[in-house]
């Protein structure tokens, strides 16, 4: 019997462009991006990606890829794959697509990442109005473990995870969510009330054929430009999974993904070696390129047995994710709470992305007492092993959120203790902390406390 | 050497009414309530507490107490104490009080507790607009098992814990409280975009003296009126800790509070023997009486040393938490997610309150496939150690909310699974479930599915 | 409904002596000691205990009591208990019964334990021939911490567990176990080569009369003494459970135990605070008084379809226990290896016996370099929440063991490091540490180090 | 900076024999094997390696490879790497050598295992009086888990790690070595009392020339013959580490090993995809090819600093390990337990060995009432990652060891349970269940009821 190395149905190249690799990678969710591989239910494949941006952001010194990042690039995946059954049959809409992640990690010869700030005006960030200026940091690999040259006294084990899985939209559901999303980017910022404390622009990312890649379609077709203009953008999660940033979503997890067209058309993409809960700074993870080892099984009719809808249509769905028993476990916390009252001090109703910004702050606040430039907190945040829990959504007016951080990802105790003798929090790194930059100079390192206390 | 029996500094008699308790209770915050007793540091002591209700849901067949119950009279606290240090001095504005949890429980003979939905008009719930109707579960212990006769088929170990621990809130933080809840109060509902999905009413319990008790403040003096009239509710949690419903605060955890009176003042109640994150049927825990066993530490100057304010007053802070290795842990999780789009198909932007109601309508829907009504599973994720996390928060429009159960809480397996033979998950529970009535006839079991699909 | 308050079958009073107290107490295992009550299967029940020696172990400053402590009297086991089904037919030969562990703990108000060396002449241990002096380590309990006054720098949380469950043995089973247990006893030690390194006498404890508590047998009948004369001692675990010490038995636990007479005869005693695995200094365990909350399950003829015996009858069989979610997790540890080598340097062949005791051996020499004691460490060895495990039992001639501690007991961090600047291991503890004596005298710390190298 | 892909220092090609690659293997232990490269201090670099035999066992269908296995050829090591500091300073005798496991795996393209029992005249095993025929069971993988088409209906996460990780011995270490185990393969059967129930012969494998292979020395010169008549055989563990079968020293965890020779001369072989504590088949771990990619550092002194002798020299020390946060846990156990009576009804003295072979022989029995044949059971719990540990050791005369199985690696539940309806134990399985033959012809499962009750 021949061993079970796993079948590479999308192999990745990562000192070739994006749109140079063998089997041709896209960046938009469309019903006629053609398949270009077909997996049958039950093999073990391995399909290979590039980091979200294609390798546009590098291992240097300067922030300034991050700066000017065109964000209609992203994010190039692999696939879209045909999943058949063992009969040849390919999945048929209404099913549910089980996809197993037997394994992953960074590709062999590319063991390093990055997690970023994005600028304000090109991004943003879940604290964009704290933290305005595009950062960087990177991280590099020792096995199961990164540490970051930006960020000196941490160093944790990946819960590595894929940020996209997703299945390609039927046109209906393709329609669903170009009317509902446009719709959105067209409100009037004035009777947004939730985004008082969420500065971001635009609303939402409508198709746009710029920078669109479309696997198969050759560019510039008529068909090209129609599927161009009506696929939608990546970096929401929707009802076909996508963009979830789910981070236990590691070695032995599964997904049950619904299946909208023929054949399913599985996409995965935006491998991140880590994440927190919430991946507070957008570009937020530990950022990188990857492979996947997956198993699909295909539950025949599924959608209608386990998925009941949820909204006007029968498409508005979500896939169902089984988190297994292979993940690294912390045995302590420190627990960082938010209630939803704003940095003005205005009370907000049972507003849980309020209440989890002041919990993020306050842990940034708190940790920067140990060393930390708050942007080097704000990133750490965002791609360490932290949990983001909404722990109360019924105490009215206040939600209650909260940011759990594992304390044994640090070299020094930063628990609160008393102050008689015993080391303290106020140990001073040295003062080339973030070697990032916006401008081409040294780095600089921005007092943002002013910031956040309008 | 005497042994180590704590010191019971509330004692508790659940015959009795809360107002006739040896030690008196209170159930608003306010400055001017007076210690009921003093608390050395370092000490072990024991604090008992009635249950949020003060007795009021009863362990019989019927809703009705729920739907009738007066949300003035919450929530019955044991103290406040104040907190000396060895040698006599007490805790000082600007210290932070670290109040470590070295045991609780139930009351000896009082092995019980009840989960409900609250009728919409009277209290409601994150879930209301689905579930309007007041209803009912009642829990049995066996040790540190929980399980109901109206909710058959699940037994799972309590991670219990206080959902309300704090310390009294200075006079100016008192204003700071009343005047933000007065202003969301008063607040027109058309203007309230984040509301649409959360139909709540009022928008925040102001101060009232109706039901007020106020511990050693003898009733109907002229000190009682000025306190009554002026002290905050004690439904949300707010900078002092108290209902935070942090469901993982359980045994060998810390919380650290902040200082703003003389002798802290500490307070504690609404003991929980077992919450999902969030709470989302509002009377979602599993409410009981209980004891708790703490040891206080002041940290002189703490609230300086590690708590930033992030807001336009230094009272602006919120407590830190430590939770321990000794909670009980789940190794295989079935996850529900939501994305911030409501259930009539609009989008909303980034709002992680939207995403989590969506996760938690998609694994009630889920669940009951598997024999139970959507009202039992709305109360078994209310109750049982189910995580909700904000998975994501940046990616535009969408927030990703997770919901995260435990599969070992059930006696079948509740995974999707292949249809062929194997179990599937059509099993029919018997037609008798839900005992509670909101009339005081036999149970209804009111079809929500047509709520749900506006 | 009322509410689940467990019945209490065996009430202690801890001011009364064993043989005073309201419920018989017994020590010895015989089928003739009739049950002192009937418990219902699914009840919730309690019992309470005394610890192990009844009371004989005090709480002052001297290890007097250890040294002179006369072993017969041990282990005062409570019950036994007739379980019988809901239709009062009791549990018979050839059942398993299934004793869950719904809860436990020290009894209210006498919240303390200790841990001791016994004198090589009186009791011994597993390494009785480094450290053959009486030591006796009191500890204090916080909810569920332990802390010893004797053993600075270390709490750690219990894992709190009945050293002794166990139903009674058919005449023909007690025959088997005094055959070989007296065969064993008149071994010469000559041939016995397994002893080399286990210097413990007598080989086995043979039935006495002598201290003998049989519970509702009145002393010095006739039935007393044929009882007193064939009845088995307590100390090891045999096939009908008894002593097994096995540490993970806390709450939510269950035992499968076979049944051996009409009602399955059920005790239970020896109640340990936490323990390591091996409980290596024989009186190693937090020794305590204590209650469990049980409920049993009758398997109606589970020994013939679950348990197979391994032996020469039907009878040689062992019972089987499962370990639930809810214990304390750590997640780091320090491991201690040993081999089949023993301290003369001598090879022996596979015997786990040996490289244990030199997993343990390594174990007490390095962290004595931290400022223990090795009494101390051998101490706390037998009382932490160790594991020891079999590693390696194939690899001839070397049986590999080892020991793992879990590193966040201590309040240092005890892992090798570099020492260029940073703390090393050196830290030494105040001079008093160890309170116990052996003659009324100040405390002795003998060196061991001669004796560990023959 | 250029990423951190790690250095391959010994590479292999497992299409090649062992004696051909590149680097030269080796299979004995003697300080005077050379290094075959330099390693730095902090630098992260690859080993691999081929499997302990170097390929003699196939991926067929008969156990003829495991009955003429020819065990003078274990184990094939990569190394010795000769570790220094970052000035090139090699590591010196009296310093400790902490080397990191940062990841691990198998080899790509060769993603499969096997476990084996050997035969009784021909390597035993520690139940080879119950299982005496050789046998067989091949292992794939998928990503982290790995299933058997010889046991069927389990399927497990591997908790991978290398059973060999040393340094070389001094000329003075390797002469204790060969002293004491030539006298114990002297000693008389007829004294070895331990041995009544562990029948293996010879009792200690002895250097010998035959098969040996020595790295970069020559073949059949004088150096070749003089060092491999000294050199020590692989198979145990012993002071310089080797093969320790510690199961939990997976990626993130530590070795700190003595320093005997300069520049340590580290050499790893015999990877395991996953074992059980005590491998008891022997060659129990589900054998693999596989890398490891590691880091070092040098604790000048570390010997004396933390290693105390145990013993008449101060070479006789043990190796230290820390287990990291990163490995799976299972919440449920099933726990056999087993006493030191042996299988005919004697009693032994406190000998943990004959209390694991009953806690084994137990698990065997009860495992195959599930529809697994005894021989099938014994080769799981070779390699699955269940727990052995020793339970009691003073309890005399029992000890008490445990073997703790999780329950999540069978596809049906395995807990003992009413019989009424539910689903029993007595699943039958298909009957053509092992693949592994003594002769070529059809599987022969052998009864062996009638041994194990002599």
């Amino acid at each position: 019997m021949a061993p079970l190395t796993p079948r590479v149905v999308v192999p990745i190249d990562v000192k070739k462009q994006p749109w140079e690799q063998k089997i041709p990678l896209h960046n938009r969710w469309h019903p006629d991006i053609p398949p270009v591989a077909d997996v049958t239910e039950g093999e073990l494949f391995r399909v290979e990606m590039v980091d979200w941006t294609g390798g546009r952001v590098r291992d240097d010194n300067s922030a300034d890829d991050i700066k000017f990042l065109d964000l209609t690039i992203t994010h190039y995946l692999s696939g879209p794959l045909r999943i058949v059954d063992s009969e040849g049959l390919p999945a048929s809409p209404g099913d549910l697509l089980a996809v197993e992640i037997c394994n992953l990690g960074p590709l062999p010869g590319d063991e390093w990442g990055y997690t970023a700030i994005f600028e304000m005006e090109n991004g943003g960030g879940f604290l964009t109005d704290h933290f305005p200026s595009a950062r960087k940091a990177i991280w590099y690999f020792e096995g199961i473990y990164a540490y970051s040259p930006q960020i000196p006294g941490v160093r944790f084990p990946g819960l590595t995870h894929p940020g996209i899985v997703g299945t390609a939209p039927s046109v209906e559901l393709l329609n669903i969510w170009n009317e509902r999303e446009k719709k959105l980017a067209e409100t009037s910022p004035e009777t947004l009330k939730v985004c008082e404390v969420l500065h971001q622009r635009p609303l939402a990312n409508l198709p746009t054929p710029e920078n669109c890649l479309l696997g198969k379609i050759q560019k510039e077709t008529a068909v090209w430009h129609k599927v161009a203009n009506e696929a939608a953008r990546t970096i929401p999660g929707r009802e076909n999974g996508g963009n979830c940033d789910i981070k236990n979503l590691s070695r032995g997890s599964k997904v049950y993904l619904p299946v909208f067209v023929e054949g399913a058309n599985l996409s995965t993409g935006d491998m991140h070696f880590s994440q927190g809960d919430g991946e507070v700074s957008f570009c937020g993870a530990i950022e990188m390129s990857g492979f996947l080892e997956l198993k699909c099984e295909i539950i025949r009719g599924g959608m209608k047995e386990y998925l009941t809808p949820v909204g006007p249509t029968p498409l508005h769905v979500n896939p169902i994710f089984e988190i297994g028993p292979v993940e690294p476990r912390f045995s302590e916390w420190l627990v960082f709470e938010g209630i939803s009252v704003d940095e003005s001090g205005k009370q907000h109703f049972l507003d849980a992305s309020v209440a989890y910004k002041r919990a993020v702050l306050n842990a940034i606040e708190y940790l920067s007492k140990f060393g930390y430039s708050k942007e080097q907190v704000y990133l750490l945040l965002s791609c360490c092993p932290c949990e983001g829990r909404i722990s109360g959504i019924v105490d009215s007016p206040n939600a209650v959120a909260t940011l759990a951080i594992p304390t044994a990802i640090f070299d020094q105790d930063i628990r609160p203790k008393h102050l008689r003798g015993r080391p303290g929090p106020k140990l001073i790194r040295l003062p080339d902390l973030l070697s990032c930059s916006t401008d081409g100079h040294l780095p600089v390192i921005q007092d943002q406390s002013g910031r956040s206390e309008p």
